[in-house]
């Protein structure tokens, strides 16, 4: 035993849940750079809202030990290796994609002040500031409460439950595996560190998908664990642009422009595989056919909300109407994704697209069934930008279910973005 | 890290798979004794065999490294904690289980050589000596045999793989574990360690039983684990005493009498729940039929061969008539046990005699249909007295399949002891 690690565990007053300010999701790095750059000043408010509302989260968890949690947050800053990987490490093939003025930035900053209230059963929690400084809270902040919450689960257990709890989330992981060695070409990332169950928990899932995928696993999404296992970091850009974006538009059509502003100052920064579009903050269909035809040219596409396979077969024509070969096209998916959604996709588009899945919550949260009353299952918890610059933001995706902002704010939006009728698709995770 | 440590492990020639002289089963402990007062300078001659000749051991496990391990064992001898656990410990309720003489004798004992050779795929393993010498040698070397086949196996899977075996293995026997749970009034003990997977596999096993079920698990046969985990260490006595002592008999008259004469020098030694009489080494039916009044008396019966059910309705019928209530009296399970026999066997008896299990090889060796081929499927792998001063030894059982030695001389106990037709069982572990 060495005493001297003993001794120094005990000093610690809590069990730390996000320890490091790049245990986070790679595109919160890219988006802020970008922010960095070219919204520097704007204000915004992110807020926690957990769609789920029969989990009641201010019952399970304690508000001393969050705001512990939130302030231990407070207090990290880049560590020396962490900036050296940033600066040093070849992302997509490309060196120094963080510029030094931005890494200057981000080596002195501390996450600005949060305000969290008990209302009812759930937790209000926002923060408030400069967009990058703000936007750098969304992940650790679900983190926080997702872990919070499985330990709130998990104390009520004993030794051995655990170890068998762990056990059979091991064996139903790599049962998930096993099935997935079969496909052809397989491209599949971990996309799950906001809605993990802990951050051992995605650290051990993130290291069975590379030993048992092999090169069909290409890394994952967490910049902390990237850097720690020597893999990948994934990821493009997120919803939070557009709707910022949208927002501090001064009319109707400039709010029209917004989304393909954003991702014109993303084609001024980033090629290749970076170019990524998401286009469903506002609807797929009214999104392409309004698009520009650079866009046309970009990589590819991540489908995250309504039916994975019709937005995937709307941008399969999209690109052939703009005299794109879809074959050289890339679509990522990412929304609530399970194996046999993963496989009925790859068997559908495999071969006709290059086809990406991102991986989240059911691949780092799955502990569904293997506690009384499904305390483990994992549920949906966001943290998205509310206000801009004191202006509301909206979100409208591809399933009314993710619709969010103030009633005329989304009506105006879906006459400015031509949404008709849309499907409506129960979200779990 | 601890740097010493890691240095300290470094000087580990081999990793030994048994480590201790009480990592045996208790039984063998209390027969020694006996053996040591009643017949201590009988020449026995043990030996390995291999019942599962498909398990082609010698071309499994290297011969260079069985010899280290059979070596390292020969360097074992008792340490002052272990002896102060045997000296001191309460055994089944009594005190100074072990006599000063005998402690003394085995803090000083090393275990005498062995013989090893290959034989086409097998391996002839045989210890000669005296008998409580050489009858030490049967436990750690079947373990050390199951356990070096095992990491055969083993070697030549990943990390990942091996983590996720384990979470399998894991995850079956917690299923055992939870079926088992529902039984009223159960009691179950480890009997697996002379087959056991591994080591840390059965301390494992041993430490789950005692968290899942409670007090329906009554402890283990292994001292080793009985000391460290502080549980009752469980069993009583085995077919070598009668199959030695009949050996020695030197007239048909002698060697119908010799079965009983063992007990006799048994019933002079222990009382209560050490009274567990073994009928099966020359048949159950004649056993019992011949045997003495005062056998009538003793607490219980082990069933280890043949039909468990009618074994323990032939005990109850004889109970009655020899006017015992079998309500009062203990039968023990301890035969190829998996949990559907026991859960059938614990519905036809609880309640008409005090029921228990041994629980052996498929509790600390079920790794059946968890990797290719079923590689590491328990097999049935026994250690023997074959010969004492000079003659063969004979064990007939209930179950032909079970029966050993010269035929000339299976045909002389078969018709002294009265034994007709017996079902042919086949035998997996």
């Amino acid at each position: 035993m060495d005493i001297a690690t003993r001794v120094y565990n005990h000093k610690w007053k809590i069990d730390p849940i996000v320890r490091s300010l790049i245990d986070t999701d790679f595109y919160k790095l890219l988006m802020c750079q970008s922010v960095f750059r070219n919204r520097r000043d704007t204000q915004v408010t992110f807020s926690l809202i957990n769609r789920s509302t029969h989990i009641p989260l201010a019952d399970l968890i304690d508000e001393g030990e969050l705001r512990e949690q939130l302030d231990h947050i407070r207090s990290l800053s880049l560590s020396r290796g962490e900036s050296t990987w940033l600066r040093g490490n070849t992302f997509y093939g490309k060196r120094q994609m963080f510029r030094s003025d931005f890494m200057e930035w981000f080596e002195n900053l501390r996450l600005p002040p949060y305000h969290l209230e008990r209302k009812g059963n759930q937790y209000e929690l926002t923060f408030e500031g400069t967009w990058p400084e703000v936007m750098l809270w969304e992940i650790p902040a679900l983190a926080v409460l997702m872990e919070l919450r499985s330990r709130a689960v998990l104390n009520r257990m004993d030794r051995f439950e655990l170890q068998v709890l762990y056990a059979r989330a091991m064996t139903k992981l790599w049962e998930k595996v096993e099935r997935l060695r079969g496909l052809e070409d397989l491209n599949i990332a971990d996309f799950g560190t906001r809605r993990r169950h802990s951050f051992l928990w995605q650290d051990w899932c993130v290291q069975a998908l590379g030993e048992g995928l092999g090169d069909a696993f290409t890394g994952t999404s967490n910049c902390k664990i990237a850097m720690h296992r020597e893999m990948e970091a994934i990821g493009t850009n997120a919803h939070e642009l557009p709707m910022v974006y949208a927002a501090l538009a001064e009319s109707d059509a400039e709010l029209a422009r917004a989304p393909y502003e954003v991702l014109s100052d993303w084609h001024d920064e980033h090629e290749g595989n970076l170019r990524i579009m998401l286009p469903d903050t506002y609807g797929t269909e009214g999104f392409l056919k309004h698009a520009p035809d650079w866009l046309a040219g970009w990589t590819g596409i991540r489908v995250d909300s309504g039916d994975p396979a019709k937005g995937a077969e709307f941008a399969i024509d999209w690109w052939q109407a703009r005299g794109e070969d879809p074959r050289e096209k890339r679509v990522i998916f990412s929304d609530g994704l399970e194996v046999d959604k993963i496989i009925a996709l790859h068997r559908q588009f495999s071969g006709r697209v290059k086809v990406s899945f991102g991986w989240g919550t059911l691949l780092t949260n799955d502990f569904r069934g293997l506690v009384p009353n499904d305390a483990l299952a994992p549920f949906s918890l966001v943290c998205k930008a509310v206000t801009a610059n004191g202006r509301p933001t909206v979100k409208l995706s591809d399933n009314p279910e993710k619709a969010m902002g103030p009633e005329d704010e989304i009506a105006r939006y879906k006459r400015v973005f031509d949404v008709g009728e849309q499907e409506r698709i129960k979200v779990t995770v």
